[in-house]
């Protein structure tokens, strides 16, 4: 067993926090100054911690367990969205620093040690996913070279001040045996429940669209109501059918969003000549997404009773993405061994564990949100859920090392 | 009678639309190079056909009729909104140059002579009705001090390039026997009854608001559909209520519009935390607008079934103006002996006649637009149109002139 120290743990969060803090959370975007800053405190602490770690050229972070031929790699991000909470991704770097140095320290002998990584960009700052892409080869340069942030700053520009670290970090298939992320939920569903560890089924899919109507601008003070094409009201039309039509698809964990509506050109005085809405629906059974998808873009397409020609562009599709089997019973059993029982739940946003989950078997666990808030200096989890979080992820990581460990190390 | 020349008429409008050329319109912003050259131009055209013409501090151009006592006041306004068209506000203003330049011509002895004024910013790039509210010392310094564009240039610094011009032109009681203005009706109601000349009964009143839902952010992937406070549904299911109350309690001339609607923080995977819409709504009849406006604040406050606070708050209240009865009468009169039978009608639009109405009799009259466009570059009328209206003007001015006219001027 690995035994960690709770406030030694609490005390490295803290002190990553303070790393851009940004009223009472943090704002480390990736590529910042506070990004690069938390990546540099990573490496020395891994290195204290007596690991292998080095940076490389995109800004991933890999501390490499010493003396081992295999590993379980225990890692997710430590950049932030603007403005963003002191947890999300950190956390699980956090614990996998912590878990790490307890074993280091315990001088445990497994063949399978514990590789500790923070991935570069999971947030899409420039390009979502960008570190663990890369540690996958995953992405193109030309990928690279066309990508910008939405500020306009081009990746390539951001990328000029890692050209002196280490080439690019790279999964080890004969190395790495799984990858296990842990995270915070980012929703309210184990504080509902009053669990405190969530094992993730699988990643929903995503579809997002882009929604635009076409009407014709007409002075609103002189144009009678009849005969004229209002892209706005067509558009106001369009998403309550959405709201009402959506709930009738939906699963029991389908969720969607219409997170921005446009009219332009947007005057009081002016009846709008374009609308367009922004909407996306997740879910992890693919089935569920395609009855969504193709019931929306019949609406979109259907022509009678109306005065503006709408249109539908998709903007993303990522398929939903299962995590290992045997990783989730294991987690379950592990966890119920350490007394908590897991509730198996999908995971409403990406991760990392998404890309990693293409090429090796992978696994997520989830802690509480409290409110369920994220991606907001609201975001948090109470101490003792952070610190029994990191004892149940230790005795997780402890079962998968036993499992794949043939035989003590010299 | 005044006989005006068409060809000129047309001649004259067509060079002032050269000035702040955009496409087939003109982009003429009050205080903008393009329309100082207007201005300009006007004033040229003015002393040219004998009128004691001048510039003031804001903008405003008057030529006074030479050698009477009194005289009707005729014009409008020569500013047009950002890529607008070429007749709007410059169709009256020419309308007046060329009745008095014929007037003049014809050595015409009447008492009651024809001022040719241009307001400045009738648009309202800085101030709605500047230039006319200006004239009838009816705009405080204070508000020309806190005054701004949208994009943030302080009136003053507008101003500053006038201050060698001559003091404020001002409305003269004792000269000014009425204010008639020509405008291009701006919808569609004309040319679809097939008449060519519009009198027009009242301006409307217009009541604007904002509309804001306090919601909060949530991760739309993590946060299930129930339990979330969606600002951005809660403002759709408020404007689909608009758009049917509304319907149901409008007159035959009630027009409404929502013109813009906003989500923030605007991102497709947040639900939105804030959410806004601009409605306005327009009538002639005071007691209809009272009748929509307290229904709708009746269900802003209405707390039932509500996930979000929504809160409204009013940014116009223009009450109806109705134009002088004795004027509108005359203008049906002159207009029938001149073949045209004018057609009654409110108008959607606020124009300076709505300014000087407070003040003097005031009325309107209106020749088609054609698909009833304005306020874009696709605007125009027929040449035909735009010669038989400065005709039937011309008639309809002399008189209102032998109404005033005592006896003949020595």
């Amino acid at each position: 067993m690995i035994h960690i120290k709770g406030d030694r743990l609490l005390s490295d969060l803290r002190e990553l926090a303070m790393i851009g803090k940004f009223q009472t959370g943090v704002d480390r975007v990736a590529f910042s100054a506070a990004d690069i800053e938390a990546r540099r405190w990573l490496l020395a602490k891994l290195q204290a911690a007596g690991l292998d770690a080095s940076m490389d050229q995109v800004g991933n972070v890999l501390g490499r367990y010493p003396n081992v031929a295999s590993a379980v790699l225990v890692g997710s991000h430590t950049d932030t969205v603007p403005k963003g909470g002191w947890l999300d991704g950190a956390l699980g770097v956090v614990y996998g620093l912590e878990i790490a140095r307890s074993a280091v320290e315990a001088g445990e002998r497994l063949t399978t040690g514990i590789d500790v990584v923070s991935f570069q960009d999971e947030e899409g700052t420039f390009l979502p996913f960008l570190g663990s892409r890369s540690f996958c080869a995953d992405v193109t340069d030309e990928e690279i070279a066309q990508c910008r942030s939405r500020d306009g700053t081009p990746l390539t520009q951001a990328l000029a001040g890692f050209t002196h670290e280490a080439p690019p970090l790279q999964l080890d298939r004969a190395r790495h045996v799984c990858f296990l992320e842990a995270h915070i939920e980012q929703g309210p569903r184990l504080e509902a429940a009053g669990r405190c560890i969530g094992v993730v089924s699988a990643i929903v899919g995503i579809r997002r669209f882009r929604i635009r109507a076409l009407g014709r601008a007409d002075h609103a003070g002189t144009t009678p109501m009849v005969g004229r094409s209002d892209a706005g009201a067509e558009l106001i039309k369009l998403a309550v059918w959405i709201g009402e039509e959506f709930s009738r698809l939906a699963g029991p964990d389908t969720v969607w969003n219409i997170g921005r509506i446009e009219f332009h050109p947007g005057a009081a005085n002016v009846v709008p000549a374009e609308a367009e809405l922004l909407i996306e629906f997740r879910d992890t059974r693919a089935d569920t997404l395609d009855a969504i998808e193709s019931r929306l873009l019949e609406r979109v397409s259907a022509p009678q009773n109306r005065t503006c020609k709408i249109e539908a562009e998709q903007l993303a599709r990522i398929p939903p993405t299962a995590m290992a089997n045997d990783l989730i019973e294991l987690i379950q059993r592990a966890a119920a061994a350490a007394g908590e029982q897991a509730m198996l739940m999908p995971s409403g946003a990406g991760h990392d564990a998404l890309v990693l989950a293409c090429f090796i078997p992978a696994a997520m666990m989830f802690v509480p949100s409290i409110g369920g808030r994220s991606h907001d200096v609201s975001e948090n989890t109470s101490d003792a859920d952070i610190v029994r979080g990191c004892e149940v992820l230790a005795s997780i990581i402890s079962a998968v090392r036993r499992k794949f460990s043939a035989a003590p190390a010299s």
